[in-house]
This record gives C-alpha cells, sequence and structure tokens, in this order.
C-alpha cells in the first residue's frame, strides 16, 4: 500500500528537498551558509509578498508566534485576540504567558471573526497595543479576510499580528500591501517542507514598538535575528540542513510563482468542495479557505473509525477533528507539494471506504464532480 | 576534493541518519510517530545517565539553554555564573534577559573554573538559586569538572544546571550519579546529527522548584512537555524528521556503548595532544576536554590563513577562534562520528599545510606520535 499523507501539516515534500536532506552536513558559519540563507531570505520576502526582512528561526510555528508577542508587546499591555478555533486559542495561550490584557473578538467554531466586530473591538478599546489574527484556522478550515482587518489596524497605533503558519502560500497573503505588522509562518506547510523552521516578518511600524519595548527573551530577541541578518547570518547555531533544503522548496515556489500558487491552491480547493457537495456531505467550514478542505462527519457515521479504515485500506492519511470537534470533522490539505490530482484520489478513496461502511453514496459523483469543477479552470 | 568537517559542531552524520532525513515526511501525531518518541527519549536517558525524563524540544541548544532559566528561575533571583569563555557568557546573555541577579565566577580563556572558587562563591551567597556551568566550553577546549560542582551544590538549596551541548557524549557526564539538576545538549555534537533539536533533563529537585516559579514562556514551558511526554508525544508540532533520524543516530550510541563512547572519544583526545605536542605545537586548554582539541596558533603562523588554506587545498575544516580568540587558536572536534583514523588525517592535513607555509616541522612528527599514544590504548 502506498502511503499518502494529507494532514494539514506536515505536509508532502518534493523529492529534490528530500535528497537535500541526505546530504553531508556542512558548517554554518561558512559562506556557503551565508550564501544560502540569504537567497531562503529573498525568496521568503517573495512569499511573504514584503519588502521588509523575513527573519528564519530554528523552532515550530508556536515559537514564532512567542516571538511576535515576547518582541511587541509589553506585560500588561492591551491585545484583541480574533479566534475562531485552535489556533486563535493558540495565541491566547502565548499572550496569557505573556501577561498581556486580552479582549477576544470571538467566531464560533466553523464561522470567521468578521471585520465589523473587531472594528468595533478597536474602537471600543483604543489602547490596544496589537491585534492577533489567524489567517487559516486549521482546526476549522476558515479563512480570515486580512486584507480587511489591515485596513482596520492601520488606521490605530496598534500592529496587526497574523499566524499565517498553514495558509502563507496557500492562499493569497499580502504582507505589505495589507498592513500585516507581524506575520509568522512555518515550513512544513504550503512551503513544502519537514518541520522545525518558522519564518517571522516585522513591518516599519513593528519594528518602532519592538525597538520601544523591553525584550522578555534570549533566543525569540528579533533584534538579534535583525543584527544578524545584515550579514547574512543567523544569532544561534540554526537547522542549517533544514535551511539548505527549504532553499530547495522555494526555488519551486518561485518557478510556480506565488499567484499561480494562490490559484492553484483556490482552483482545488473549489473543485474539492464541488466534489464534497455530490457527496452528500457538508463543508464545514462558512468561510472556507484554500489550504484545506473540512468536512463535517455526516449523521450516523463514525468519523474517526472512517479516518482509520481510510489510512488501513488505502494509504490515505487524513487529520480527524482536535478537541471537541474530534470525530466531528475530517481535514483534508491540499497544501503544497499536493496537486488536484492527489485531492482527486483521496475523494475517491473517501467515496470508496463511505460505500464500504454502508453510507449511501453513488460511487464516482464526488470524483465527477471534482473534475467538472475543476476542469471549469480557474 | 573531499570535504571533512571537524568543526566543534555541526559535526558529520552517519549515513543511516543521512538516509531517514530523505524519507517521506509522516504525521507527527501517529502512533508511529509517538513510538518513535517514545524510543528516542529511552535512548536519551541512557546518553544523559539518568532516570528522569528528557524532553525533545525544536530549537537550538540556546533554546535549551533559555528553556531551564526560564522555568526555574523567578525574576530578581541569584544565579551564580561560572564562565571560562564564549559558552559561559551564553548563560550570562539569557541570565540578563529574564532579570536574574548574577554572581560571577569566572576563569581566564584556557583555564577552568575551579570546584573551591565554587564553594567559595556558594558560601558567600547562600541565598543562591541556581548555579550555571559549562560541560566543555567549546571556545577553548576546557572541560569542567562537573562531578566536583554537583558534590558541592547538592548539599545547597540550589540546582545546578549545566550546558552540556557540546559535551555530552563526548566525555564522562553522569547526571543522576553527580547530581545534575538541568542538563541541556543538542543534536549537532556529539549526538551525530544535523543542529535542530535540543533536550533537557530536569531532577526531581529541579521539578520541586519549577513547580514553584511562575513560568515566562509558553514555547519553552517544562511543564507542557511533561504533561505531552507522559503520552509520548509533544507540545507543538516537532521537527518531527529530525526525531527519527535521531533515533538512528542513538541506535549508534547504544551499540557502542555509552562508556565505551566517552573511552572512546577520551582515547583520541588524548592521541590527538600528544600529535599537537610532537609538532611543536600546544594545546591551548589547561584542563582539555575530550569533545575537541584547541591549538595555540604558534607565533609567526597566521592562524585564520592556515585554516583557510587546510580547507581550500585538502578540504579539512576546523573552526577558528570565537571573538578576541579569533586568529589565535584552531578547534579540531573529535566528537560523534568522527574516528581515530579521521583525526589522524586532520592532524597530517595540518602538518602539510604548516610546512608549506614554512612552519618547521617534520612531516610525520604528528601523525607518528598520534599513532604511538593512541596505540598505547585506553
Amino acid at each position: 500500500m502506498k502511503p499518502r499523507l494529507f494532514t494539514p501539516g506536515p505536509t508532502p515534500v518534493p523529492e529534490e528537498t528530500l535528497l537535500e536532506l541526505a546530504k553531508p552536513v556542512t558548517y554554518h558559519r561558512a559562506a556557503e551558509a551565508k550564501a544560502i540563507l540569504a537567497e531562503v531570505s529573498e525568496d521568503l520576502k517573495y512569499v511573504f509578498q514584503t519588502a521588509q526582512p523575513v527573519y528564519t528561526l530554528t523552532c515550530s510555528g508556536t515559537g514564532g508566534m512567542e516571538a511576535t508577542v515576547c518582541n511587541a508587546l509589553a506585560p500588561g499591555e492591551k491585545a484583541i485576540l480574533c479566534t475562531a478555533g485552535r489556533w486563535g486559542e493558540r495565541w491566547r495561550g502565548i499572550l496569557k504567558a505573556f501577561g498581556a490584557q486580552i479582549v477576544t473578538v470571538e467566531a464560533p467554531y466553523g464561522k470567521a471573526v468578521t471585520p465589523d466586530v473587531l472594528h468595533a473591538a478597536l474602537a471600543a478599546h483604543p489602547d490596544t497595543a496589537a491585534v492577533f489574527a489567524t489567517l487559516s484556522e486549521t482546526s476549522t478550515g476558515v479563512g480570515h479576510d486580512l486584507e480587511a482587518f489591515g485596513k482596520i489596524v492601520a488606521n490605530t497605533p496598534a500592529l496587526l499580528a497574523v499566524d499565517g503558519i498553514s495558509g502563507l502560500g496557500a492562499m493569497e497573503c499580502r504582507t505589505d500591501a495589507w498592513g500585516l505588522d507581524l506575520v509568522v509562518t512555518g515550513s512544513q506547510k504550503a512551503l513544502m517542507m519537514p518541520p522545525g523552521l518558522a519564518f517571522v516578518s516585522a513591518s516599519a511600524k513593528a519594528w518602532a514598538k519592538i525597538d520601544a519595548t523591553p525584550i522578555r527573551s534570549f533566543y525569540f530577541d528579533l533584534r538579534r535575528y535583525r543584527k544578524s541578518l545584515l550579514e547574512s547570518d543567523t544569532p544561534f547555531t540554526p537547522a542549517n540542513t533544514l535551511i539548505k533544503a527549504q532553499r530547495a522548496s522555494l526555488k519551486r515556489v518561485r518557478a510556480e510563482g506565488i499567484e499561480n500558487l494562490w490559484a492553484r491552491h483556490a482552483r482545488v480547493a473549489r473543485a474539492c468542495r464541488a466534489g464534497v457537495g455530490a457527496m452528500g456531505l457538508t463543508v464545514f467550514a462558512e468561510r472556507p479557505n484554500s489550504a484545506l478542505t473540512v468536512i463535517t462527519v455526516p449523521a450516523g457515521v463514525d468519523g474517526s473509525a472512517t479516518l482509520k479504515a481510510l489510512e488501513k485500506k488505502y494509504g490515505y492519511k487524513l487529520a480527524d477533528g482536535q478537541d471537541t470537534l474530534k470525530g466531528h470533522i475530517w481535514r483534508l490539505s491540499h497544501m503544497g507539494y499536493t496537486d488536484a490530482f492527489d485531492v482527486l484520489g483521496a475523494l475517491a478513496a473517501l467515496e470508496l471506504v463511505l460505500i464500504e461502511s454502508g453510507f449511501k453514496l453513488d460511487a464516482g459523483a464526488g470524483v465527477a464532480a471534482f473534475q467538472k469543477a475543476y476542469a471549469a479552470g480557474a
């Protein structure tokens, strides 16, 4: 059986990137290592759509999120938390650990935080130091309208910090044009790499705040990263084999073109939703994003057992819901090195396993609808 | 030309470990991933010589050091810093970032902090919350007598936190028997892996202090790692391909046996020092450790130019001194997947390049002395 990874992180890694990882290790302070970091940093600016430097941290995405909080917020400062799921709650955990005064703007699971409630919250709390939001809420499949958030926050002294971990690269995100002050992503999603690296951008507005805020970490001190990157270096020993491999995956992103990458994800996502609908299933997210499709488990079906059968019988690894959503949703990633034909196969396998479990479904309905919608184009 | 890595981190990685890194990425919350982490955690306990759990963090060694400080020290608490070089100073940077009251116990570069000065400092500062020390001070090649430090600190309420990043595995270090409360190491030294993972152990005494101390991080909150590890899991997405590859390198450590690994490093280090002496050179460290040999650049020789020639002509990559020691010392690692014959070759290349630069030296003197000392055995 052929194993196939459809979890919303980690995602499949291209062969040329995997082969980079098998090469002998080299010294991380050598000229070659600096040239690689310089190249990766340039390509990251392109991926982020920013003219500001993007910093490479050796940690998971959560570490990158922590870096934004501990650099930009002083203890007791006010933070507006936009949360619509588990990853919004991740911001909360970090904000609490760093003693922020949290104002919550919440949407129920499956829905998105709307720009107008953010606008109202900012109006009610003009002393807000920063707004924390999530591009792709991977726990529910919801995407947020960061362009609108950016316009609202830009008119205030507050910063807009964005968890773009699972969204960046998979959906339109224009850091500079949208006024996103702090953006975090990880290597293991649309950037087609194993986990282990986080990337963080900071706007001039963010830097002004950071430079005026006492730092509360050594390892995550972005000023050290800023200083080192001037010499194409990192302040601490980086996961240099991951950085070298990231270069290979970023070349693939460059070759495809970031707008094409967004369009490909959007097209696959639309086709996937059409397929899901034709199977008699519903999409969980009210405002779905292009990184993944989250499917509501239909009544009478054991969601977790279905995923186990899917993996055991056909090798397809999708993700279950988390926390209270466990057993109630299926999460199917189409990020990064996953194309339309991969997703078509996943829908076929899901059809099969549902039919085998007694769920009423016309074999082929889902894949035909997927194909039809995909053929209709961008 | 064949490139050969002799920097004191990163170090060469065994082929079977590199090949693990080229395998397709899998889901980090799957049963297989948990089984791998469980296995790695058990093998780390063996490497650390501890019965306590060892936690796997996705970060560089500095991140692991920060984890000990932000978990175990409250702001303003007193810390005795034993420093004899750049890596002792790394502790200082972290301690300052977390607002510790620092009492410095210092030895000049090339010398070790002695147990008696630590004893005196602890007697003068009975309110010390923790002592911070370095097993192998890689910037100078000095090793510290952690066994003696442990005996002294054990009689006080203070914790003993050890940076074992470049020493652990390369030299005797018995976490439990020596009373080392917090020990940190990294993947990229004697543990034969690329950088990207840090490992942290904590004694019962350390846990009592951690549980009584308000945490000042989310990502480095060791209580989260403790809770997750009960289910063979990590609190945040780990660099799971690195963990899987670390398993392969740890199997190699297990197969060799930790005492044999220490003895091999000690034997190679003694032979290397004999070779260096026979070349008319001197070892920089007064109390050298087995992880690396640090050689004083002789008068009239351009240290940095010699290293450049060594790499360019013969492919041998040694490390220069750092900061004020740049150009004044050569650092030659014999950690991990580096054996006697590798080091013999490095000495031969160093002899050659020195002779070619006009340095007076009998060709073969160094390698013969190395071989003689090595043959004399453990």
